[in-house]
């Protein structure tokens, strides 16, 4: 026979905390604390898995449950020495949901079940306290109305509130036994008059009532919604958790609280959270009276006169202290915890390991591990990657005043505040000034990274989480707010409108990235810290880690970043940005307008040197450590003008004919850039761009290498390849470039040739162009892209309703498609491994930086992931987790 | 020891016509005619695996081969009695190159191989003709010395036309003995002057130079080349033939010729040739002398004064006739043939399938069955699907004098003289005058279908194979030239010009979409027979093909089309084109400028009785037979105007602000449409408007419905589906749409509701999104593209160069690439399948009509394929061979 029915309480429990999924967190909790010897109201949980048979069968229950179910009811009759449904001595229960993960939206809470007309009065003569009985009778009624019953739960707040103003009263307080009696009846009524029939008298009517709508409200709208939002299986169900009632509303002696064993902000050890006496839960959460301290200490800090727990209730403190110090034990993890205190005795209602800022997970992971309570490998994995942003990048002191002008995407973490520059010009005009300027732009274009380079921080009105400003930024470590939509940027008037206010050119704002928030004037933030706690938890990530990580890194400053963060090479060094740097533009597009591959080569022979000096002080930084650079990737049109008005401007500039430079424009105008002549395609039509490209590195690794008396190894990748045959052209011309320097040189050094996987045609013939490739790195940008048939810049129009409506869970350009773009990722690595068993695989998109994409990487086999500088710590961190996972 | 050379010659062969894979195309067929008893000069054929080993060994033999080539010298010296080098009784053979497939490019022949200074003087005696001796020397010295020795051939023309100034004749006929003596000298004068030695004497040393000659042009550039661009594989390598030299120029009594058994022109039975007395093979071919008929009917016909080779060589043409019906009946296919009399003895030189028209190719198949020559199955197998493009479209007259002014891209198939209009509605205007009209466009866009339906003919400067105007046109059945570069089109001043010259609106001109021609004035057309031979052979595919063949078509006058050409249901019925006609175009506009649903709803209750009745006169012309329907799938900005000038028209006849066009407009533009807001994207974001069409296609299927007294069973395609959620969302609300219908008419019907599978993230999650789609139809354009990475309105820029460099060796538009985009079918088809075993297959991209695409569908389990009206028949036949293949 399936036991559906766990009982808990006196010391023991039939379940466990490792039950979770058949208990849910709250009943496998409560089972463990029992089994613990700590005190919990006797009671007893129903399965999730009733909750799956339930669903199964049309809202029906298996025979055996109310066999069980009365089990479970009178042993804990005979624990509290009370009567479910007796007139004298009546037994009251809670009724709650419980699934696996806690989830907003279910049916949360029915206290005070089994009271009726009759228990009433037993609870008033037993309690000695009419009013509590009433009073504790009209709560239920209207919980169990709202919840099970479905009677709108402002009609009886209306009730309340008529109630009070015939009484001319202000507080509840102020309401005596008769008034709440008086209430019962009002609420009796309005259930009658929505229902048409009477509150439920039997309370075995009532318990089967409240376990059937915790089942259902498993499947109510929120909660479907939430699910699909945060993937959760719709056959997980929920548990339904009956407990005898405590109450911390007993009067003086009894008291209701909760606390963290830990403080939840900064992390530090200590007593931390706040009690009601004579109050019930819900009294403590709604906030009509003000809780008070539970440690001396903390109320002497916080300047109460009221007393604090410590001092009001020294013994049952005491006893809440030897508790909390259990739990941490037993646990080995700080705990939020609910408890009650009825007549003097203390009860816990509920465990759970407590919700902390990444402030707090890192010191408690740290400090646990220095008190012994847990090893490395397991603060390695307490703390949430993800939340490491907050502590790389300088926040908003949260005790500051904001005044929030605008929300856009929250595009990279960090707040900025500065004066407003509306041009990459003027943002690097103000930015020598010694000013600290936030770029504000409608969408930035590769001609603003010198403005975004200077500014602290960008502000867009327009592009989603991996625009070209956010992109760029997240690259560079500025802060980004991007789409922010309700901005109306006028670039030539110098101003922007928002919400009714104008910001002018040279007004101060502050962008917070991490929140997308944007305000108007300084706000003032604090710096990260990255030594201390930070640096050993980053010490114990390494050591655990198979992957290696490394950076997405176009400059010297970044990769100086980068390095400080730990970085072990370069996995991504795009030359396109170079490209734009000062005269160097002149060159690139003096060659775009060549009518002639010789013209082409001219033009090419002035950008050697600079290309040169480039790669030169990346090879210094990185000591020996592996460099990936990427040969040009962009189409040619975006080195070209875009502005009618730009074309006389630059075609001035450059001693050519306007309306040549225009049609020359219009002639690599393209409907689908992303889709066009890009990549190696580039490098095939025009071999001569490549092939300086490759002399530069090659010349640059051989000056360097003699510098430090030391061999480079240069990684030179060829992007956007579909087929071998395109890698074979194209290395060939590399392999010749190499021999003729070398000659040139009287030296010779190793190098890699490999290939961007980030065409779907790319991954499935894989087993082809591994023929040809040294490395493969996975492209998973334009993976995604093309995978999905979704050119970012323009997801913005659908990517958010598809959130929405739930369609997907996650934005694919932010944490990796598994099943789609994931798919190919394996069948790339599998199939270039059976070419070459130990080919070199690793990932350069921005997935290189997000936790869960790690955590897929390492199980596709991958050798190392790189992202952007700040990301690196947290890819150190969530590499370290998944080698872990994947050990286990 | 492994065989490396195989003889033939009198009656008997060491190999057989199905060893060509070794001995190559001509060797195994001189095995052949030697085998079955025809008289064939007796010679030896190195194999394709000598090739092999000569390469693997860095140009060495293997000692075994000397001593088999001698033996089979040997052998010939014993048939022919003459002895090679004999100074008195010299052996002279030719030597030719032979792969498996004839070649271009590859060393051709080397003939009279075995003359020397001695031998010549022995072959002068014993032929009594020192005139034939001298001249064949200098001929071989020739050959020789072009092709083994590398001395330029225009050397030795010089050199003979000097000599023939010298004597002051005209023609070689006029040169003696003694004249072609002097030259032999004047030739190894020069021979020696370029090579620095001596032209060899030795004729063991000039057989070896032959064949390494032979073996080493396998690697030739030229040759190269033509195996990439024909995917011949470098491994195949040539065989080379040696063989006894007959000789058709020793006088009255011996010639040479050339004969098809069948007319290669239209397929007709009868003897079709020509031969010369007393020439070589290669004079047939230099066209100094005039070739004269071969048969007494053909001589009168050409009303030719020389006689026939039946008049002439009574017996030795008896002889002929004879073995060309032997070769017929023995080879079961007309053959393409090389003979030689000498002396009155006749000696055949090759036979091979002879290459015919598409006509020919129809009737030889046809006949060959009535003949009882070959089975029906076999009949389907002989005629080149692609061939039958010429059939189905007017062609020029081949008679005709053709002013060529530009070459474009051959678009779509067929030839089409008209008037030239620059804009769709003057095609539109012209063509309801009753002009034949030819658009001419830069590129076309969905706004130009009407004038591109009104017109004969498109054609375009801009666009590849695959562009807008390209893919329509194929739709339509239209004449196309696209991509003709060279055309500098002026619309406002209505004229273009070409090569200096200048064609005005309302000129006409010529195009030629299946050679890309296009051409000044009018130049007359042959029309198609669809009924006859095609007929029967079309009735014989349909009987062994296995695979459906349905159309895509929009209109209905398309269907009408594709039902005449056999299309057995409509695989793909685009919406997006009616939107644009006439004043639905406006309420499209409305709809998209409207500020919310109810706008939209709006808009598109003007738009539903348009739909109805497109989707009611395609459903009545299939009468029953299967149609799917596609939802609305471009982006909104394509019905939206494009030029600034359109945008106040537009907005005047919408009643609506310019600005608020332009707006919007500006709004949706993306910088990717490509990879944009399009598909069921629209339909999620805008339900209402798929809705809408669901209405439709369900008013309409149950409207026809009645009028037949039958069922129309629809089915709903749902576009660039990605993940089983888009397709679940909008298969909801199709399904409600239908309940709302079925309701409100009293009446059901069975609809299917399926996925375009044309993303690859859809081909990798088949499995999930089966569970919502009833059939599959992949979109092999779409997937193209996003499997490559490449547009296909932008690959113009690289493509051809890609194709030019053998990057890739068909254009992946053209012809599925089986490795990428096949892969995915492959995948998304077995995945499907996994889900629902019988899930409904099809494909209905472009690549539904091209042959060796439908022999790869069949091969990846489709059901059908679907391609434009006038490739059904192709398709058809394609099916069948695709099917005869698989079951082999």
């Amino acid at each position: 026979m399936t036991q559906w029915v766990y009982s808990f309480g006196d010391g023991a429990a039939e379940g466990t905390r490792d039950m979770k999924n058949l208990l849910g967190g709250k009943g496998a909790n409560l089972a463990e604390m029992s089994s613990i010897g700590l005190p919990v109201p006797p009671g007893f949980t129903i399965t999730t898995e009733m909750c799956g048979w339930y669903y199964d069968h049309g809202g029906r229950y298996p025979d055996t449950l109310d066999e069980q179910i009365s089990k479970a009811l009178s042993r804990i009759e005979n624990s509290v020495g009370a009567r479910f449904g007796d007139a004298e001595n009546p037994l009251l229960v809670s009724v709650r949901s419980g699934a696996r993960v806690s989830m907003p939206g279910m049916m949360d809470t029915v206290l005070n079940l089994g009271l009726n007309d009759k228990t009433v009065e037993g609870l008033a003569k037993r309690s000695g306290d009419p009013r509590f009985a009433w009073d504790s009778y009209r709560r239920f009624i209207q919980m169990y109305g709202d919840v099970v019953l479905g009677v709108a739960h402002h009609l009886f707040e209306e009730a309340l509130e008529n109630l009070k103003l015939d009484k001319g009263v202000d507080l509840d307080t102020d309401l005596d036994a008769n008034d709440w009696r008086d209430l019962v009846e009002i609420y009796k009524q309005e259930v009658k008059t929505h229902l048409g029939r009477p509150f439920p008298q039997d309370p075995q009517e009532q318990l089967w009532g409240a376990i059937s709508a915790v089942f259902g409200s498993w499947k109510i709208d929120r909660a479907k919604v939430y699910r699909r939002l945060h993937n959760i299986p719709e056959d997980w169900g929920t548990a339904v958790n009956v407990q005898a009632m405590v109450f911390g509303n007993m009067g003086e002696t009894s008291a209701t609280g909760v606390a963290f064993t830990r403080n939840p902000s900064t992390g530090e050890r200590m007593i931390y959270g706040e009690f009601l006496i004579n109050a019930q839960g819900e009294d403590v959460v709604a906030g009509i009276r003000t809780p008070q301290y539970l440690t001396r200490e903390a109320r002497e800090n916080g300047n109460s006169a009221k007393p604090s727990m410590e001092e009001a209730m020294p013994e049952v403190f005491a006893q809440l202290k030897g508790v909390f110090q259990t739990l941490e034990t037993h646990y080995r993890d700080m705990q939020d915890i609910e408890f009650t205190v009825q007549n003097g005795k203390l009860w816990m209602l509920q465990t759970r390991s407590g919700k902390r800022t990444a402030n707090a997970a890192l010191k408690i992971a740290v400090d646990m591990v220095a008190e012994g309570l847990i090893t490395e490998e397991e603060a390695v994995m307490r703390v949430d990657p993800a939340a490491l942003d907050q502590l790389l990048h300088p926040t908003l002191d949260p005790s500051a005043q904001r005044d929030v002008i605008a929300i856009g995407l929250p595009a990279s973490p960090g707040a900025a505040s500065g004066t407003v520059a509306f041009t990459a010009d003027e943002a690097e005009a103000r930015a020598k000034e010694g000013e600290a300027v936030i770029l504000v732009r409608v969408e930035t274009s590769p001609e603003d990274i010198h403005g975004m380079h200077a500014a602290r921080g960008i502000l867009t009105s327009r592009g989603g989480m991996t625009s070209h400003a956010a992109v760029v930024a997240r690259g560079m470590g500025r802060a980004c707010v991007s789409g922010a939509g309700s901005l109306r940027i006028d670039v030539k008037a110098g101003e922007m409108t928002v919400g009714g206010r104008t910001i002018y050119r040279g007004d101060t704002i502050t962008i917070d990235g991490g929140t997308g928030e944007v305000m108007a004037g300084h706000v003032p933030t604090l710096k990260a810290e990255l030594t201390g706690d930070f640096a050993s938890l980053m010490e114990w990530a390494d050591r655990y880690r198979t992957m290696a990580v490394r950076t997405n890194a176009d400059t010297p400053h970044d990769t100086e970043t980068a390095r400080n963060f730990g970085a072990e090479g370069i996995g991504l060094c795009r030359t396109e940005h170079m490209f734009f740097e000062g005269d160097r533009i002149i060159a690139v597009r003096q060659m775009i307008l060549a009518e002639d591959e010789e013209g082409r080569r001219r033009a090419l022979d002035k950008l050697l040197p600079y290309q040169r000096q480039d790669f030169s002080e990346i090879f210094r930084i990185m000591r020996g450590l592996p460099v990936t650079i990427r040969l040009l990737d962009p189409p040619l049109h975006e080195f070209l003008p875009r502005e009618e008005k730009e074309f006389s401007e630059v075609a001035m500039a450059m001693h050519v004919n306007a309306e040549h430079l225009r049609r020359r424009a219009l002639d690599l105008t393209e409907a689908n850039p992303m889709l066009g002549h890009r990549g190696c395609r580039l490098g095939i039509a025009y071999p001569e761009i490549y092939e300086m490209q490759a002399r530069a590195i090659f010349e640059a690794a051989l000056a360097v290498g003699e510098e430090f008396g030391a061999t480079i190894t240069p990684e030179i990748m060829v992007p956007l390849v579909a087929t071998e045959s395109e890698l074979a052209f194209l290395r060939e011309r590399i392999e010749a470039v190499a021999e003729t320097v070398f000659e040139e040189k009287g030296q010779r050094l190793t190098y890699l040739v490999g290939s961007m996987i980030e065409l779907p045609r790319a991954a499935l013939t894989a087993n082809e162009i591994a023929r040809k490739a040294d490395f493969f790195s996975f492209g998973t940008n334009d993976l995604t892209q093309t995978t999905f048939g979704i050119s970012r810049d323009d997801a913005g129009g659908f990517l958010p309703l598809y959130v929405e409506h739930g369609i997907i869970t996650r934005d694919p350009f932010v944490s990796i498609d598994q099943k789609g773009v994931g798919e190919l990722v394996r069948i790339g690595a599998e199939r270039g491994r059976e070419t070459t068993p130990d080919l070199k695989l690793g990932i350069c998109g921005e997935h290189g930086g997000d936790p869960d994409s790690i955590t897929f990487c390492q199980s596709a086999g991958l050798d190392y992931v790189s992202c952007s500088p700040f990301r690196v710590p947290i890819a150190r961190l969530a590499a370290a987790q998944a080698a872990l996972k994947a050990g286990r």
